[in-house]
């Protein structure tokens, strides 16, 4: 368990929230600060606070759990999509430390918007860039 | 191979992409519009319009390679964080109808945000939210 860890004392229901799911390895309830009806955080039961850091059976399990959990959602509330969204440390926009899956029902004119601005300078070093990752896989 | 699928022609190489990674059931490439420097799309080879419609096994394949890819870029690029983002429908942002997952490496000031606004309205319905999605489980 994470030291002081909202999610680690959520999941003990030390802290009280919204949950509507979990199984063996992952937990999933609403986040008390939706940003659409229906936006849910889905995660494992033990503390590990990046994507990078979860071992590969648990974010197996996890990932299932996320799909799982965004069909029911969109029946629930007849949304026409969603977004899944994860973010790792503090620079990435990461809140709490105990890494999680954002699943976020869309709506028709809501207010979301995650689209992206491509940066020119790092479309001209395409070619460099992969070399550089290939060299780390 | 989804028709006209610009994904599918990527994968079977009609298309040129800055790939750097694929194994049995994945593949990934750099994003030709990079938000930041190592962003890429970590895509199944099958053609699959959401994550909704991604079967159990070749969606465990994927999120292990988006960890694979994700650890990759960090260390190519000495990124200090990163996103996965992944849009399902039109209404979410999606603008290729072939499943995929973005790594966005994340860099001190850069210019991105995905942080969510809280929505009051949606806030005072959680409890009856969470009674129906828990239906739909």
């Amino acid at each position: 368990m994470g030291e002081n860890c909202i999610f680690c004392k959520i999941i003990s229901n030390e802290i009280p929230s919204k949950k509507f799911f979990e199984d063996e390895t992952t937990f999933a309830f609403l986040d008390i600060n939706p940003a659409s009806n229906g936006h849910a955080l889905v995660i494992p039961k033990k503390h590990y606070e990046t994507l990078a850091d979860v071992p590969e059976e648990e974010l197996k399990q996890l990932i299932v759990s996320v799909k799982k959990v965004a069909q029911a959602i969109l029946k629930a509330t007849k949304a026409s999509g969603f977004n899944v969204l994860q973010n790792n440390g503090k620079v990435a926009g990461q809140l709490v430390n105990h890494v999680h899956f954002h699943v976020i029902p869309r709506f028709e004119n809501d207010s979301i918007n995650f689209s992206l601005m491509a940066n020119q300078e790092e479309a001209n070093e395409l070619e460099k860039t992969a070399e550089l990752i290939k060299k780390e896989l």
